[in-house]
């Protein structure tokens, strides 16, 4: 193989074979091809695009760079849901619980939050002594023993996609759906699942901006995952606005323990329900989506999710106390309201500022090296369509550092657009691909 | 300035200012900005394109990296001429020493073959002696003294091109008219030239297979040149075929000797007459191509460009006998004679093949550490047009190693095209581009 002959055949809009890309990952996981032929090759990539066979060929190459669980000695289906990142997007933290709770293995492995986004490993980590970096041995041993485990990813698992990932970060090499979607699903599919839910998140606070970028995005999973033997169903969800009414860590762990417990912001609910729903529709528990719904309403109603959510707390080493008695999260000192200037509706949330306010007040990191504060965030009092009044709050920030308040104030106080008449509701899942 | 945001903005076909080229490219010569972001930028390039004023910021930053040579204190206008590469292209031996002995300073920095294309300092390096390696000291002390000096890059000429050269010919980022155009002119404006003859080489035997391709880089460099307050000059000319009749090292000194002897193949001497008659005009000793052509002519037919080749090769160290003795340049053992396999008119070579069937038998590299054999080549005699009968000799390959003969036949065997017509006649310069 010759890595430039291979630099060259996708700079000119050519196609690579399975193998050839087989050995170029390879031989650049072992550091026997140097990052500055594979940012060349990736920008050649960006720019001339990808086929589907080599977004396949891809995915198979990074998902056998290192360990794929086998999880046949466990006795049922394993299914997984995955989301490509939003504001306020806490539905790992109910619907694993609940998939659990009714019979199915949740093996997932989740992401630090990136950028404007938020993710479930630093939301877990709120929760004290809660353990995300399991060995794999210990993740095993916690799925087996409650049908779920949450830890982050190891470096047994696509270690070609953790060395890849950071090169596209610095080279400006993110931004193509078919290395996106390959990096996705390598570490899903090494989760040695047979069914994964993709939310695919579309708006102003999603990475895809528009329901198009998602939608292809969508189609490229569906179509690798089933290539590679997975049925794999993306719902395209809506990312206008913060999902639920809370953004940020221990703020998020709090809402979806509400929802658990039968109540919480109707969207979270709903999407939360529907996502399960096909969870266990992909894992064989039920026939259909409604009724998969269904199923998971009983497992809120019953109790029986909000007790599997316990225990995976108690086997992960945290305080599972957190799941009823709130004040044992960490909480800001301090809230500070945003208010309207003007009477009017809710016309509009630049969502990714939203996002972007939570970091500032410390609830993200910046850089990778900083330290998150748990307790700040925002809770989010009217949304889209909502009216509103005059010196009405919007939005409160938790916060615990006076001196980040006034760049988080600004960004929510040029997210939100007030205007005189009611937009059109726009619906929560904007479509369903893969079904 | 984030080198992450310059590779994106071109990724996204955008333009960057001239200030962040500086930056970048400082940064990157510095060691400040690794490889995989250069490379990454780089294909963006390719990809994407570059502006012309993008192209001139490019350049100057490559000019500036180095030492910009100050000839002023030399009494008359500088010169030179570059050519792109072809195969058996050795008119900077004969033009040089022409020019020089007119009256104008020829300050040339010349470079290696690359792949298939000879190289001037090649080329020099078969008279016994030679030395190309001179100091930038040196290269003004031979300038000053016979009005011409004959060296290689050094290392305080635009070690921005050379490290960016390096990361280029191995990330697939070679083939950007842009980058060939920057990398180009960078060079030959460093050596504090006041105008400066191209010759863009198209055809089979050129890096520009097209005559598009051609037109486009030369217009690139003459306007680049421009934007520099330098007058520049492009020549489209043919590379269908070998230039003369030699191929290889101490082949076309003998030739180019021939030339300056006012012999020589008739395609070779017009060129160089073409060239060093532009040189003249840039130079202000003539008003027009014609009186050019006609002055050169005669320092031909006087002697005086012959002696000046002398001179030029004794103060750099060379056997000037060579020069009238071709017995003391290095000849090769064996020679085996190519035939026709039918009668006809040679109707195409393939130009490339032929200049890879000299580096077959060991007249360039294929490794960047190869040795050359100066003594091996080809005579090509029969060109486009000729006619020629079955068993006749159309290529005579010179060579030592018996081992290397095979590949090199082939190479040729396969190059000449036999038909039943004589093809049209193609002119020797295409066309003229910044006259």
């Amino acid at each position: 193989m010759r890595v430039a002959d291979l630099i060259r055949r996708k700079r000119d809009g050519g196609e690579l074979a399975a193998d050839e890309i087989a050995s170029l990952v390879g031989a650049y996981t072992r550091g026997e091809v140097p990052d500055y032929q594979m940012s060349a090759w990736l920008m050649a990539v960006v720019c001339r695009g990808i086929s589907r066979a080599e977004i396949a060929a891809l995915t198979d190459a990074m998902l056998h760079s290192g360990e794929v669980l086998d999880l046949s000695d466990l006795p049922g289906r394993k299914v997984d849901k995955h989301s490509t990142g939003g504001v306020g997007d806490k539905t790992s933290l109910v619907i694993a619980p609940i998939v659990a709770a009714g019979g199915l293995y949740v093996p997932m492995i989740s992401g630090r939050g990136l950028g404007h986004t938020g993710g479930t490993l630093d939301k877990l980590q709120s929760i004290p002594g809660f353990n995300v970096d399991l060995s794999l041995a210990e993740f095993r041993r916690v799925l087996g023993a409650c049908g779920c485990a949450l830890i982050g990813q190891t470096a047994e698992i696509a270690p070609a996609d953790k060395k890849l990932y950071a090169l596209r970060d610095v080279t400006g090499t993110v931004e193509s759906p078919g290395l996106i979607c390959s990096s996705i699903m390598s570490k899903k599919l090494a989760e040695g699942i047979d069914g994964l839910v993709l939310d695919v998140k579309v708006g102003s606070g999603a990475f895809m901006k528009t329901e198009e970028e998602a939608a292809h995005l969508a189609e490229l999973m569906v179509e690798t995952g089933a290539r590679m033997g997975k049925r794999v169903v993306a719902l395209l969800t809506d990312m206008d606005q913060p999902l639920g009414r809370a953004v940020g860590n221990s703020l998020e762990v709090i809402e979806a323990c509400e929802v658990l417990g039968g109540r919480g912001p109707a969207d979270l609910r709903e999407l939360c329900l529907e996502l399960a729903g096909w969870m266990f529709e992909l894992g064989g528990k039920v026939g259909s989506l409604p009724e998969g719904k269904e199923l998971a309403a009983g497992l809120i109603t019953s109790g029986k999710a909000k007790d599997k959510f316990r225990e995976i707390i108690r086997l992960q080493g945290g305080d599972a106390g957190v799941v009823d008695a709130f004040e044992r999260l960490p909480r800001a000192a301090h809230t500070f309201e945003v208010v309207s200037g003007e009477d009017g509706f809710v016309v509009g949330i630049e969502c990714e500022q939203m996002g972007l306010a939570s970091l500032a007040l410390g609830g993200g990191r910046a850089k990778k090296e900083d330290a998150i504060d748990p307790a700040v965030g925002l809770t989010v009092h009217k949304r889209i369509g909502d009216t509103v009044r005059k010196g009405e709050a919007l939005c409160a920030l938790h916060y615990n550092d006076a001196a980040r308040l006034a760049d988080a104030r600004r960004l929510v106080e040029t997210a939100y657009r007030v205007g005189p008449e009611a937009p059109a509701a726009k619906p929560l899942v904007r479509s369903v691909i893969g079904a």
